[in-house]
């Protein structure tokens, strides 16, 4: 590490505060790096890759840590390449649509800096406030508005990356299509930061919606509410969102910051319906009254206050369940749309199978549940328990159709689940594309791949 | 030859006319191949595989051979695959709004199938009534309503394939999201049939919009019609279609089949909105009222058939211009939108300096033109001149920030300039990739990558 601060001295750090805080994000894993560089240009990027190359050092690209399956969790003796300092927003060509920017800008805050602009960019996790858009590209992150608009891939036009050996490749294009070879850019889109080092990002926006209506849509009954799911998608309209929270999800955030949630319900569905003016209030009237045909009870979000607290709300789910018990197993599964009601049954089923505790929320329009085992690891037995209830809720989401991961990637906690989805032949083809982009093993080494 | 035969006695012809047909597509390339295979199911398709992988024989996947570069022309010696006859729609799950298809389906009877159940698969090249899907996948095909919808990359979830070997590789997911392992799709996408034979395709499809306007708007003037391009996309709206029209292709399409368009303007734009009832009309009303304070001359079509008279016009434009001269060099370079007027200058200026006819129409609104250089290829000098303009065409359009494909890919014809837009860096890995899913370079060999 003495020949790492040789090169970049004001970049490196080896303090133990520094190594603990980087060793771990939003999973239950860990590690402990060896030192931690923050770059600020793609020089510097260019320069930790080459060195690490000759040194065959691991190097950990790292935006801000929000990931859900330790994708920037470090092997021991890692070198964290945290990119926050690489933060700038560079270009925002409003005739064009289009945006570049370095990885380390936080996704809110090009959100906050297009509205006003009039211009729109659509992917929204739930982290949205924390987390980078590099770590959205390189996990493909989604959020409650991919189900009218889409997931991060649908809007990175080009990337600029450094590669393992420290060499930069430019790919895709900056115009709103564009066909001339393989697309490596969306093969790098999702690729857990395993091929190398995103140092620039070309992104395409949208205009800014004219108009918005959020809903609240509360069930006394939980089927019911699953089964509004595919009959408000089916009806022609793709709303902006349709979340899902289940009883115990509610529960959680109303103690964790109140809101007034009611409590008297098994679940509510949180609809928002954008566009001209002239056609949301339209739309939202029908899904209300679909909602309202399951015995659901409807209000409006009367104001952009209301609206607020709403999503709030929403957002909160994920760290009010820490409230709830010492440890989490947090999936996202997604099945098939028509599939939720059945799939919503199969995961009381396998709570009650397993006496556990299963907290369900997340993007229900497109199909994608967050699936909450909650557990304590320090619980032998129930977390065994927890173990193997993860097992038989991924055999009935590959059963319907569904695939075992639909935001959070795999990184390191759904590794050894990988081959339940994907062949022997398409894991070796994917690991001699790894190969290919990085003939040494250095970059992010461990991740998405089943264990030796 | 005879190997082959014995394998598959009935799917296999070497008559010269069969050898003939399949040797070229729409591009101006030719090859003879040295027999046509025309498998049924995947089966077959894998013993295709298996015994050219076997012979070290080269394979070319093909469509319908309505491809624009020479993607499935093959050199001297190949085998066609021609998937034509595996052409079944295997299920529309309306409830998922999913579909799974066969290569062979052609565009038009897929979106045909879809239309009465109230679906919508958006992408439409112009030769949407003989393409097959297969082909669009090959391709990543965009169209008119690409401008809105996205192209072919955006609608397809999962693939299957058979590899170089005759094994089988599963890809992507049947849900509407899914992030596990590296995104192969749409690696596979826009990948000119040059990594495996697709032999079975998963696609997202859309609620039918509730309903369409069609707007045609003609300008006196050429540059106020490509200033109310970026004019238009910048209001906030984002039409279905904005296509572009100059005069020579207005006038090459009147004389092919007499619809009507006025010959006495420099341009004209086809421009669709869609959406809700309530909200088409405020839109189509705004663009009307952007175009003619460029001093354009807006109609209305007025029913379906007025409507499809303008599409037929459109989509007439490529075969029509075969009756100005005998050669044209197609090109569809893509530059940002607001640079629309900037290359429509260019292109004018080009076509002044070499003394020929260049012919513009296409994807405005994407900021893609369909650039024909009408020419003769039997007169050397005017060719020669034309292959200089080409060279000049794609100097401006990368200098703009654009690219010299947008959709019809680099195949054959394109295979000379793609060093101009890609670097080194870049081509390396991509034929890298290639030879981890053909380690023998027998699928479609010599297209996309510059001739050694």
């Amino acid at each position: 590490m003495k020949k790492i601060r040789d090169i970049l001295p004001n970049r490196v750090s080896t303090e133990k505060e520094d190594l603990f805080c980087y060793g771990f994000d939003a999973s239950s894993t860990q590690g402990i790096p060896s030192a931690v560089v923050r770059p600020v240009n793609t020089e510097e990027v260019s320069e930790v890759a080459a060195f690490a190359f000759k040194h065959e050092a691991s190097l950990i690209p790292r935006g801000a840590g929000s990931g859900m399956t330790g994708g920037a969790v470090p092997l021991n003796d890692s070198i964290i390449l945290s990119l926050e300092g690489m933060n700038r927003i560079l270009d925002i060509d409003e005739k064009n649509m289009v945006v570049t920017l370095e990885p380390g800008v936080i996704n809110s805050h090009l959100q906050k800096k297009l509205e006003p602009m009039g211009l729109f960019y659509p992917p929204d996790p739930s982290s949205m406030e924390f987390c980078t858009i590099g770590g959205n590209v390189a996990e493909n992150a989604g959020g409650p508005r991919a189900l009218k608009y889409g997931v991060t891939r649908d809007y990175v036009l080009g990337l600029e990356m450094v590669l393992s050996d420290g060499r930069a490749l430019s790919t895709g294009v900056k115009t709103h299509k564009g066909v001339v070879g393989y697309d490596l850019t969306r093969l790098i889109v999702g690729s857990e930061g395993t091929l190398g080092v995103i140092t620039k990002i070309f992104l395409k926006v949208l205009p800014l919606p004219e108009e918005m209506i959020t809903l609240l849509c509360t069930f006394s009954r939980l089927s019911m509410a699953a089964q509004a799911i595919p009959k408000i998608t089916a009806s022609g309209i793709i709303p902006r969102t349709l979340e899902f929270m289940d009883h115990e999800a509610i529960r959680a955030v109303e103690s964790y910051k109140s809101v007034g949630l009611p409590l008297n319900v098994e679940a509510l569905l949180l609809i928002e319906v954008d566009g001209p003016h002239s056609s949301v209030s339209e739309e939202a009237e029908k899904i209300a009254s679909i909602c309202t045909s399951l015995n659901g009870s409807v209000s409006v979000a009367d104001d952009i206050f209301a609206r607020q607290r709403l999503w709030e709300a929403r957002r909160a789910v994920s760290p009010a369940l820490y409230r709830i018990s010492p440890t989490k197993i947090n999936e996202d599964i997604v099945v098939p749309r028509g599939k939720i009601p059945e799939m919503i049954q199969i995961l009381t089923d396998i709570a009650e199978k397993y006496n556990l505790k299963i907290v369900n929320f997340g993007h229900a329009g497109d199909g994608n549940i967050h699936v909450n085992i909650m557990t304590d690891k320090n619980n032998k037995e129930e977390y065994q328990k927890a173990t193997g209830a993860v097992k038989d809720i991924f055999e009935a989401t590959l059963k319907l159709g569904g695939t075992i991961s639909g935001e959070h990637g795999i990184g390191l906690t759904k590794a050894r689940y990988v081959e339940m989805e994907l062949s022997q032949v398409s894991i070796g083809l994917m690991k001699a594309i790894k190969t290919v982009f990085d003939p040494k093993g250095i970059i992010n080494p461990g991740k998405m791949f089943p264990p030796d």
